[in-house]
């Protein structure tokens, strides 16, 4: 066993050509048994063919394997995509020796380019052959697109005495935002559990992590989360009252590579935390630290270290919920900016821009209009971000 | 009577030193007869004190005239701000000896600062001494702040053989959006009307021009549009059923100045119309053009001038509305690019960069589902745009 990956499960990644810059960007993940699976995909209607295939396949609660590629999304690719996501499949199947139905796809990069599925089938083979116990390093190279650094998280949690361990992977980077970030997420974990309550902490883990980060406003049609769990540690989740344990670490891992997708976010130079509390309700406090973790304009003084806390107040104005300005407190990490709907002086201002230009701080805003709170992690908005983004294809 | 002012008004724009810059920065409108006034104002929750001071004061239903500054938005400002504006207002009507009731505010620039009354008191008796018949285009330059170029449009209609005058001026050009683009745009008309019904068709021409505009998708707290009708030309609305004439001219004045707003949107390069046809209904058509039009991905690739459809329909995915991605077709104005959700190949895509190279082009999204359309203009999103918010109170 490997302190990065969790036990019974095997990883790698290669090069088969589908990248323009030739970079790894074909990986598999491997289970050594049956392994309790679950998944949350893109609520876009626009959904790619890889995830159709995965919706279907996650049903039956159990997997034994999940190929992804980068480069190529397969989405708006039609039936022929279908039939070239379940040819990956079938490929990555008669390689391992299990059935075409027991393995899971993946796919990012490009919509609506033809699916190179010849460049997959030539390089099957070698890819299977290149499955080891430490190849997770290079699978999460290979599921990259625009991010920069690798994100891999490990961590280990205890149940009745029996250590059990979680490994998440995980890709951004752009087409990020709440109601699935626009990511692929792969996790293992020698937990024993039931696939049903399998989802239902993957689904309370996504919640708090994946669906409270935002990089540009822009949901994928890719976005995937799959968890395998192959109960190898002994420690067993058979009803939902014992998952507590599972699910908090489940939590903690997602939360760690969201955050990680963020930092790393396109063109991204800063994390902030958009923290409102003394809400209404949750779904208000929610809304306004979406709406203004979304504002470009407050994304663009993030960026410039602007204390313009003006976009941050006007933002929280338009996010369609009752406030009233006039009762606001706005605070950069314990540093209260904004009184009552209004400034607090040039003095404070100097202060705040201290904090303005760390990488990583949190804009607390103060409803003052109940008890609810809710977070949601942004990054600023840089010339990098349109460079990238407008250079993307080319 | 000037060709580009309507009749029986009185204009100026004068330098007050508000604006960081030195430029113009105090504007008046001046009628010379009590006028019937409409306003529409931002829905934004946090409102501006000249906005909460306009909103009061345009229902009895009369004005005289309207005072201006930009390079502070007199926004959480607190009760201090409140008086402010009103103090604006006295010291405009004290010096064209008008009752303080009939003169409306409104202010634009930074949200947040102390408002510097004590400059426009300094310049009051100046400013009303600068009023003159084409006093409208220092008026225009007063307004700007980001923008680049005077957005002012004066259009002749004709009713029962009486022709009318509508004269519009506006200013842009960030923190814009449907519901009330960020803007200030005052209309100055020779038309006799009731202020019932000069409220229902300025409705109507800003939910068809004004509303159907974004730049970055950030709602403003001073948006306001004004218009004053002094009834000079004798050509008479006195039911809503005579009003077509003059509301079709207002709507094509208000659509010609939203439009300038987006050509000249904070770093914006391209102007592009967003229309998508045949959807199950009007809100349906409206959301899903708003998406694709507020996306950032899809502004970037406009900036590139890349033909990646596949941010299009991934937008069109997220608006919360029912599509079927397999029935939509994509034209780049009259090339078709994706049938029934798939591209149609390289030579087209060749095609459709010639039209990416251009200024101006529409885009146009073909659900397939019903027969509702709607459209709405955006531009580009450029490393300007990013420039210019990052140091915009620098």
């Amino acid at each position: 066993m490997n302190d990065k990956f969790c036990q019974g499960f095997k990883a790698c990644g290669i090069k088969a050509g589908i990248k323009k810059n030739g970079g790894h960007d074909l990986g598999l993940i491997y289970a050594a048994v049956p392994s309790t699976v679950a998944g949350v995909f893109t609520k876009n209607r626009v959904a790619a063919a890889p995830v159709k295939l995965d919706i279907a396949r996650v049903k039956k609660g159990l997997a034994q394997a999940i190929i992804v590629n980068a480069g190529n999304a397969n989405c708006c690719t039609g039936d022929d995509g279908l039939k070239k996501a379940e040819k990956m499949a079938q490929l990555a199947a008669e390689a391992l020796g299990i059935e075409p139905e027991s393995v899971l796809v993946a796919s990012t990069g490009v919509i609506g380019q033809p699916f190179p599925i010849e460049k997959i089938e030539k390089h099957t083979e070698k890819l299977v052959a290149a499955l080891s116990d430490d190849g997770i390093t290079d699978f999460s190279k290979a599921i990259l697109t625009t991010d920069l650094v690798m994100k891999l998280v490990t961590k280990t949690g205890n149940m009745d005495g029996k250590p059990f361990t979680i490994t998440g992977v995980a890709k951004g980077s752009g087409m990020i935002r709440p109601d699935m970030a626009t990511m692929l997420c792969f996790v293992m974990t020698d937990i024993d559990i039931t696939p049903a309550i399998l989802k239902e902490t993957l689904l309370f883990a996504t919640d708090r992590s994946f669906n409270r980060i935002t990089v540009d406003g822009d949901t994928s049609t890719n976005d995937t989360v799959l968890v395998m769990a192959n109960a190898l540690s002994g420690a067993r989740v058979d009803t939902i009252g014992k998952a507590a344990p599972f699910q908090a670490l489940l939590t903690d891992v997602l939360t760690e590579l969201a955050k990680m997708i963020v930092r790393d976010g396109e063109g991204a130079t800063k994390l902030v935390e958009i923290k409102v509390v003394r809400a209404e309700s949750s779904d208000a406090a929610l809304k306004v630290a979406e709406t203004i973790a979304n504002s470009n304009l407050v994304k663009t003084a993030i960026f410039g270290e602007d204390a313009n806390w003006g976009r941050i107040i006007a933002a929280a104005g338009r996010a369609g919920v009752p406030i009233d300005p006039d009762r606001i407190q706005i605070y950069f990490n314990d540093i209260m900016m904004v009184e009552n709907g209004m400034g607090c002086g040039q003095a404070v201002e100097d202060k705040v821009s201290q904090i303005l230009k760390q990488k990583e701080y949190e804009i607390v805003v103060d409803l003052n209009m109940g008890n609810s709170e809710a977070s949601v992690f942004t990054c600023d908005f840089s010339f990098d971000y349109v460079k990238i983004n407008a250079d993307y294809r080319s």
